[in-house]
């Protein structure tokens, strides 16, 4: 059995507010709000925001950057005795990242329906088939990682009324 | 539906060939030798060849980095119309990727028993519980890809069967 860090509430709930800080960074710049920690030894050794749109890259993700940090922080694609805070419950890529990478220790946030690999639609980090399993907590902040994303998709919504209302009060203005 | 490239039979043992070209490149520097090609309008677009020890890099699976080539070379995480070719089942993690890229097509060569998420362990590709499903086909030129496997395995093995006998050589010799 793989080495599993041992941490506080105290320091749980402040990593979980640093990838909410990473969440807050995704959104300033239009993305997703969604971000990640790594920890090692009680030390943050990388974090991650999503920035796919940005990007233009399928595989930036706010957990796949962070590990992308962390291999180069450790010089090892072997991610062992840390553990990842992420405010999203990981996709099927992220949680297939964070297996190959040996990561025994996962806190998320707010669980994803549709596409969550850890608890919604897969629970991949419990496969004992697979060479690494991970201990995963789940609800750690859900609530303000739940708001973020809320108010992100609700500012798309409003954005794109607001298109439409503009443009159909020119259409109608090229009509008078 | 997505669209799905139309592909002749000789276009797909010609761009397998391609992957298994790019498997020999990973085991020329030592890595399990896994490779990977991605194809639009019937051109390669990108490649990538495991360098996981190399890099050690999580993330530097054969598909992963055919995948990030793509994005730049088309300058979007979309990787509509495109089919992916690679040697080995996919992992969870480069399964995920293809899904999250929308790659609608994927033709591999050998099965992974022990990691394989497309066949194997998972069938993630036919989850329509997901926003996005992927048309595969498995087995192209499957038994190259398997020889090229074991020929590095065996390899492996030898090597250290020879290191250990030089030791025990080595031994003896202080001992006399």
């Amino acid at each position: 059995m793989a080495e599993v860090p041992d941490l506080t509430a105290e320091q749980v709930a402040y990593f979980m507010g640093i990838a909410l800080a990473e969440a807050k960074r995704a959104e300033e710049i239009g993305e997703v709000p969604i971000g990640a920690v790594i920890v090692k030894n009680g030390q943050i050794i990388a974090t991650g925001s999503n920035r796919r749109e940005t990007d233009q890259e399928t595989s930036s993700h706010a957990e796949l950057i962070a590990i992308n940090h962390a291999n180069e922080e450790l010089g090892t694609w072997r991610l062992e005795n840390t553990a990842l805070f992420v405010t999203l419950e990981p996709c099927l890529m992220c949680a297939g990242a964070i297996i190959n990478a040996r990561i025994p220790l996962v806190y998320y946030g707010a669980k994803d329906q549709k596409a969550g690999a850890v608890s919604s639609l897969y629970t991949v980090f419990d496969d004992d088939r697979l060479n690494h399993q991970v201990k995963t907590y789940v609800g750690v902040r859900a609530e303000e990682s739940k708001q973020l994303l809320k108010d992100f998709f609700q500012g798309i919504r409003a954005k794109k009324k607001a298109e439409k209302q503009a443009k159909k009060a020119a259409e109608n203005a090229e009509n008078d």
